[in-house]
C-alpha cells in the first residue's frame, strides 16, 4: 500500500506510453510529502499496475458521434473507438483531507499531462479515485523490498 | 462513473462472445430512467471492459464433479473447466434504492440471456453487484467524450 | 462470493507458477472451518483469479538499489525488476473476527510459502487483503455450479 491500478481500452495502447505513465505516476507518488514533511506514501509500497482489457464498450460505441459526423460511429460488433482510463488508488485510512487533495490533484495533473495529447486528438473520458481501503477486515504483507529503502 | 469492470476465466473465451457482452450491458445501463425519467447513467459516463485471467482456480476444480461422473475431473496442474464470471458496476451514491434495484435486474436478466447456453451447457458461476464507491476520498474526472453528448 | 483475485508485476511470471498459487489458495480457502465446524468459503463460490499487469512501475524502479549495488538499477523506460502481488479476497459480512483472522493468517502462510523461494532471491512486496464488500447495493447470482455441491 498504496497501490494505482489503472483499466483502460485497450484502442489507445498504440497511442499512448503506459509504461510510461506507470513511472510518472509512481514518481509523482513518491514526490509528494504531507504537512509535517514526511512522505505521503511509502517508497516501498508504491505500486503502479496497468491493464488494458481484453473487451469493452464505451457510451453509445459512437452512434451519436456518428450521426454528429464523427467517423468513429458503432458498427454491429465494433466496440467503437471511444476510450477510457480509470485509475483507482487505494491506501490506508489515516492521511488528512488535506494531504489527500494535494496528492489526488498532483496525480491528476501528471495525468492529464500525460494524455493532453490524446485528449485533444480523440474521445477519452479519464476518471481517477483515491479509496481508503474500506470494509477491510485483514491486512497481511510480507516484503523482500521495504528493507531496502529502510535504514 | 459509472463502469462496469467483468473478471473472467478464460475458459469460456471461445464460447461466448464477450465483446458482445460489454455492449450489450452498456446499451441496458443507457436504457435505465429513474422515477422522474432522467436516465439512471450518463451516457458518457458508461463504461464496460471485460479481463480473463491468466491463471484461475474455481471450486475444488473438479475433483466432486468427477466422482460424480462429470468429466471435467481435475488433474494436476489444470485448473480444471469450472468456469467464473464476476461483474462489479461502481457508481456515485445516490439514486434510490428503487432505482438500483430495477438496474441490477435488468443487467442481471441481460446477463442471463447472455450466458443462458453455457449455464445450460457448463458448470458456471456468475454474480454481478453494485458498488457504491465506499471509501471513496478523491474523484478527478478529465474527458473529451462528455462534451459530445452535452447539449 | 468469495473471490479472490491476484494482480501482480509480469516480471515474476516465469520465475513462479501462478497457477498452482491460485489453487493452491482455493484449496486453503476451502480447508477453513469456523467454531461451529461449517465451511467459512461455500465451495462452489471459491474462486481465484490472477492477472499480471501489462504494464507497470514499482517503487523508485531500481535507483536506490542501484546506488546500492544492486543490479537491478532502473533505466529510461525500464520499469524495473522490483515485483509486487497483490491479493484481494472479496467476501460477504458476516463471519466472526476469529474466524477471519485464521482465515487471513492461513492464506497469508500459503502465500509466504508459495513465494518463499523468490521473497529470498528477489525484491518482491506482497499484500493481501480480505474486504468484507464495502458499499455493496445490489447482489445477483447465476449458477449451475453450486448444485453440483449441494445435497
Amino acid at each position: 500500500m498504496p497501490h494505482c491500478v489503472i483499466l483502460y481500452t485497450p484502442n489507445i495502447e498504440a497511442k499512448t506510453d503506459m509504461t510510461a505513465l506507470c513511472r510518472a505516476l509512481a514518481d509523482t507518488m513518491l514526490a509528494q510529502f504531507d504537512e509535517s514533511g514526511k512522505p505521503v506514501f511509502p517508497m516501498g509500497g508504491t505500486r503502479v499496475l496497468a491493464y488494458p482489457a481484453a473487451h469493452f464498450a464505451v457510451a453509445d460505441g459512437g452512434i451519436q458521434g456518428r450521426a454528429q459526423g464523427n467517423d468513429s460511429g458503432r458498427i454491429a460488433g465494433d466496440p467503437g473507438d471511444y476510450a477510457f482510463v480509470y485509475l483507482n488508488i487505494r491506501m490506508a485510512s489515516g492521511r488528512s483531507d488535506a494531504t489527500i487533495k494535494i496528492a489526488g490533484n498532483a496525480l491528476l495533473a501528471r495525468t492529464k499531462a500525460h494524455f493532453a495529447p490524446l485528449l485533444a486528438s480523440s474521445r477519452i473520458g479519464i476518471t481517477l479515485q483515491i479509496d481508503e481501503s474500506p470494509g477491510q477486515v485483514f491486512d497481511g504483507k510480507l516484503s523482500s523490498l521495504h528493507p531496502l529503502f529502510q535504514k
